[in-house]
């Protein structure tokens, strides 16, 4: 085992595992990358988990290295926030697929000494979270005080209480599912179709030729982020407004094939973007994690199972414009902790922009957060 | 002008024109691959235009040529059906733009004797109906009895008494919309991306080598499909089901990128079966003439202003369940109707289906359209 403290708290261990998968395989060594806010308090109990969905990483509350921008949930987690450094020990891990450091297909396999591509293992929900109890037994953190995500982030944080019972004594769950629907899958089938489709994939051995499957992420990118956002969410930003030319402010039709309305320029630059800071072999494996997923199919096709052995209380919040996980998806998590007898918390908030509703100003959405994990100091 | 009766009553012609097109073009000659059903009466009083969706074609009540399936609308049109050709003489024609036989960027531009591919003109929905117009002209019709159509031939059956008030009786509106929304845009910008990414793309121009981007518009297929479906119709549908396999008939997780559930498999067979029968450059002019389509915003932004000079009679139908042209655009269009002073019917009815919901089995849809037509007779 090794530690590598690279900058600030921004921090990389190779724990050696090995780390036994759902689908099987042996994983070792584990790499996390992960980044630690505030301090560990004595009988180590202020510990907070944050996870992060689908495309984030670990620099929850710090500078993203690749693209300078804030770290993508500062508005819940930082001094005077819900998650405050002044009294949670918070840590936050790139998830086991991902390209932020932690093991994935763009890291080296010690077999071959060369990138695993698609040779790495199909992971899935709970592995991610096997990898993160791996890294708390690192820390020295028995138990959390909480485990706190939204999107896929929340599904880490419904299985968290479901794959380690004893080790976490409250869940936050915002903007999540407990199972992905036909249609979630439908949508992540056409991006992993689109990378794998683009030339440059090459089944997945492309990292050492300096030319990635681009396109194909870009348009994957494109067609899941229209699902993150409501379709009145869209017309109150770019409704049918034209791209402002160099000749014409107001934009003109031109009747051809450039980004005449300016939400098709928002989603080309959405989707050029994002291929400067994600790998696409990551994308293809963190989709399938999240399709697999299916908390009740894992406790015998009863939801409720998956809760029985926990003490933890839960906090769920949805988002009435989410179409992606809408609030059907959370009301079903709650009658299933019902059913299990646990404690939960639920409210619906209401908001224009959808599923990233979770990621932007949301005044409720941190007063709930803030009033759960304070009733449980 | 010359007319070659190809099959049956299946029929292509070449109009000399020219016809002037909304981005300035002048086209000529005009191409259009059409089929009618029945005779058209003495008085030529009698004639009924079907309009098709974006990938429809003029086979809406005979076997496709391709693909050998019934004609996609041969629900609604047949005999004893709402549209019937022991009363009606039915028209349908290829759209303008499409790749059926009609000029398209498939069809020879006679200035170079090679295909236009992205020289072609970009065109709009009230392009498709000038042409459909000069067609009718041909065909000794000067007014319709009705112009009917679903989703992008719904826009169609608008545009037609907006453009040729005097040439139309009753039009027939079916899950569609007076404009494309800002969510409308970005999915069929989605698809565009997907084709023009394709490296055999090769800017439109792949007519001559025989390796069209198939995978790339089977991509945007993809993406266009989960559209049309509902979130509950996918989960009724497919659910997570998984794929039999030759081992297991109740399928398995494969760990792997296979295609594990039903849903993928479903759609991964849209994609492919589509590019067997459409051409790339044809699914980005038409996605592009829908994204144009602004009939308010054509006149003045004012919808009612559409219809001020018509004396057709309207008939609107949308599905409750079609989260593409929701209920409430079909309600924007009724609410100008009912402005400009123009007879109009609405029903929003309930299927578990979407957006395709219009082409399926849906008796009440054909009870509502028998109804409307025949009080018009």
């Amino acid at each position: 085992m090794t530690e590598d403290v690279r900058f600030g708290l921004a921090r990389h261990v190779i724990l050696p595992g090995p780390l036994r998968l759902d689908g099987g395989a042996l994983l070792s060594p584990v790499e996390i990358a992960y980044e630690t806010y505030g301090t560990l308090n004595a009988d180590a109990s202020n510990a907070v988990l944050i996870c992060h969905a689908l495309t984030g990483d670990q620099h929850v509350a710090s500078p993203h290295p690749v693209t300078g921008k804030p770290g993508w949930w500062a508005r819940m987690v930082g001094p005077g926030k819900p998650v405050d450094p002044a009294r949670h020990f918070i840590v936050c891990a790139n998830v086991l697929g991902s390209c932020m450091g932690s093991s994935g297909p763009a890291t080296i396999d010690p077999a071959t000494s060369a990138p695993w591509g698609m040779a790495f293992p199909v992971i899935t929900i709970r592995d991610m979270v096997r990898a993160q109890a791996l890294l708390l037994d690192h820390l020295g953190i028995a138990v959390l005080q909480a485990v706190v995500g939204g999107s896929m982030g929340g599904m880490q944080a419904l299985s968290w209480p479901a794959t380690f019972p004893e080790r976490v004594r409250a869940a936050v769950v915002i903007a999540s599912t407990a199972r992905h629907t036909a249609q979630n899958i439908a949508f992540h089938e056409v991006g992993r179709q689109a990378v794998m489709a683009d030339p440059k994939w090459r089944g997945g051995a492309y990292y050492d030729l300096g030319d990635p499957p681009a396109a194909g992420l870009a348009v994957a990118r494109m067609a899941a982020h229209i699902t993150y956002l409501s379709e009145a969410g869209l017309t109150e930003k770019f409704g049918r407004r034209l791209q402002a030319r160099p000749d014409r402010p107001d934009g003109a039709i031109s009747f051809g094939f450039d980004a005449d309305f300016q939400i098709e320029s928002y989603l080309r630059h959405q989707g050029i973007s994002f291929v400067d800071r994600f790998d696409a072999n990551s994308y293809l494996y963190i989709t399938r994690a999240m399709d697999y997923f299916d908390l009740g199919g894992e406790h015998g096709g009863h939801l409720a199972n998956a809760f029985r052995a926990t003490k933890a209380r839960f906090c769920l919040v949805s988002f009435d414009t989410d179409w992606l996980y809408p609030t059907a998806q959370s009301r079903a998590v709650v009658h299933a902790l019902n059913a299990a007898g646990a404690p939960v918390s639920f409210v619906e908030l209401s908001s224009p922009y959808g599923h990233d509703a979770f990621l932007l100003d949301a005044p409720e959405m941190n007063r709930v957060v803030d009033g759960f994990l304070r009733a449980g100091e």
